[in-house]
């Protein structure tokens, strides 16, 4: 089965917004079985919107709708699905009622305009919408003498996911195939990219009723696994048995293999601290306070995360974290040295079973010869050892904070494992 | 002027990964008075292509094709334009010898298949590639008797944005009537949005002849003012007008108003600290790192901002920044007093000239019937004295974490200006 996804909006045409309910309408087809063939973003001009709708009708089996459902002169979707398929529209005598009985929860006279929210196309299902005042339609329809399908769905997007979960996706596995989803989520860290490729592709390739997605970024690899049989325990065994040959294959660069969503580096690193009941504490110089975001993120990190110090300065290298004067004299800021006394220092200072310091020039200037821009030293300490690498990164200063993030939390990772 | 862009690519069609060049292009586009009118995304399948770039040639006047011109099997671009409009493809002897020019370079034999990449569309001009192998394409042609133009760029963005700027900009600018753009970005910052509308759309609704789009994101508002006109001082005195108009409704939430590229908080915040000669610290506990990530994330921010602490559990807000555990015994770790402490200990602790403390419930757990999720405390220190305001942000954990973030860094900027 086909389907395009079409995103109603004239925002989503400047330079500054964009379409983000396809990705998860994507996913959501995907492990229904349903490829995603076409996605159109198009504007609120109805001559525009029929344009799109014919298209989309003549090239694949369910066309979605996402926005231009709501009160506005702008919102034209019903009326430009009428003007395509030559249907008409109708007052849904239910939606009246309950918008009059929304606008009375909220105390304000309805306006006259908030009605086009209960017109409803000829032949098609209202779909309620628990989140907002614009119910979605379901049109089972015919276009050319095929069957179609037309969903549409409001487009702020907690009312697009929670209505198309609890409307559509019942509606879609009725009409569609019986088909069991299996899928699992890989992910691992710091593998170079043509490494990976290098590793992976000569066993998925083999596997042609298992999709494979890769989607790396900045030190992190995600691999998901889909595969769909009409029996759940053959499909499972698929995936199961392509995991394991590519957890493998990835050996300890492999940091989560999952059913469920895709677990970050820094639940991870959570996760093994919880387990080995540690703490840990950072001092950032050249991430400045990157991986302290990330691992605070996470709800609950409160628990092994104690805090850290950004130290930017020199002055605050010694005073956060004890790094000596006379170290940082004689070995740079930017220096193996000044990484281990951060991260033996901030272990010290804050009494963390663990302590990561991170020191490097991120740029774009600050570079010299001996140590250009993207130089990053990283040491862990623990009560036994306090370790170091060094790395150069490649890019700007966003992706040289992000690599050097990345690494470090790796490091931790690797040593708790 | 109509455009559509075609993004092409299979991977832009999964749940992972979106077209981010129409965004650029978009910017672009607009810039030489072109309205984008409909964007699409195809994947590499030659009769998805052929169906995209006819409908396209059918409703737009301007047609973009980004993606597909790589060297592999999937790259299909030229072949479904020439399947579209019935042209033969030959191949250009001189990129031929650019194509091995480029594979000696990098000591590796030039594989067959790269030859692809010298394959012209028939009446087209090959648009030169600085950084990669696969050239543009130009193409005035006509479809159904209507001029149209099409114009192929490679898809990786750092050479579509490059090869846009030098080869397509200055054929488009001839071919298109001369208009000056004047561009005018206003950025304002914790002003509610509603109030914003209220305040802004009465003014801007006035000047039809400017493009005013409002971006809203976490308490940062940007406005951005075209305006197209043959006369180039003509366009530059109505945007400034407009902008004039805004900044005075907007007040003190304006933080900056430019000619340029937009400014962040960061950076205003930034401006200032080196106009006033002033350092400043921080104390990070619901951000956890979020304030001091934002700052270092300005190149140069280490002439001005010291660095600070994360201060997540109650040792180190003690530790780092001398808050007494009385206090913290006291009045709890969320409140006002230990904000003030944090802020004020952070300046005594690292000599900063401000001191910035923030302390909060970021959930989704750890809220009471008194100290709700979302409730935060932000305090600012100087020699003079220590302010602190209290807030109650909505939202999950991630926005009330940027809210906060948001709300420090203007506290900052209000105390500077």
């Amino acid at each position: 089965m086909k389907s395009e996804i079409i995103a109603i909006g004239s925002e989503m045409l400047t330079p500054f917004r964009q379409d983000t309910n396809s990705l998860y309408l994507t996913e959501k087809l995907n492990e229904l079985g349903v490829t995603v063939a076409f996605k159109t973003i198009v504007g609120d001009r109805r001559k525009d919107l029929v344009n799109a709708i014919g298209t989309a009708l003549g090239r694949a089996d369910i066309v979605i709708l996402v926005g231009g459902l709501g009160p506005t002169e702008d919102d034209l979707t019903r009326e430009a699905v009428a003007e395509t398929l030559s249907l008409t529209l109708h007052r849904n005598a239910t939606q009246v009622a309950a918008l009059a009985a929304r606008a009375a929860t909220w105390r304000i006279p309805m306006p006259e305009n908030n009605l086009k929210q209960a017109n409803i196309l000829e032949g098609a299902i209202l779909l309620p919408n628990l989140n907002g005042s614009a119910p979605g339609q379901w049109l089972d329809t015919t276009w050319e003498s095929y069957r179609k399908l037309l969903v549409l769905v409001p487009g702020p997007p907690h009312e697009c996911r929670a209505l198309f979960d609890a409307e559509c996706i019942p509606r879609l596995r009725e009409v569609l195939p019986a088909r069991h989803i299996a899928k699992r989520t890989l992910r691992a860290a710091m593998i170079p990219e043509s490494h990976a490729d290098k590793l992976l592709a000569p066993i998925y390739t083999k596997y042609k009723d298992v999709e494979t997605t890769i989607l790396a970024h900045t030190g992190d690899i995600q691999l998901t696994l889909l595969c769909a049989k009409s029996n759940a325990a053959a499909a499972q065994a698929r995936v199961d048995e392509l995991a394991g040959r590519m957890e493998e294959a990835l050996e300890d660069w492999l940091y989560s293999s999952s059913n469920e969503s895709s677990e970050s580096l820094e639940q991870i690193v959570l996760y093994y601290l919880g387990l080995r009941e540690s703490t840990l504490a950072v001092a950032e110089s050249c991430t400045g306070g990157l991986i302290s975001q990330r691992i605070t993120s996470v709800p609950g990190s409160s628990r092994s995360f104690l805090g850290g110090a950004i130290v930017y300065s020199d002055e605050l290298k010694t005073s956060f974290a004890g790094v000596p004067p006379e170290l940082i004299a004689e070995y740079g800021a930017v220096s193996r040295e000044v990484a281990e006394a951060l991260a033996y220092g901030i272990r010290r200072h804050t009494g963390a079973t663990l302590g990561l310091g991170v020191t490097g020039i991120a740029g774009p200037t600050g570079g010299t010869e001996a140590k250009p821009v993207g130089l990053v030293y990283i040491a862990l300490s623990d009560d036994e050892k306090t370790e170091s690498i060094e790395r150069n990164f490649r890019g700007d200063r966003d992706r040289i904070r992000q690599w050097a993030a990345q690494q470090a939390l790796d490091l931790v990772r690797r040593r708790l494992r």
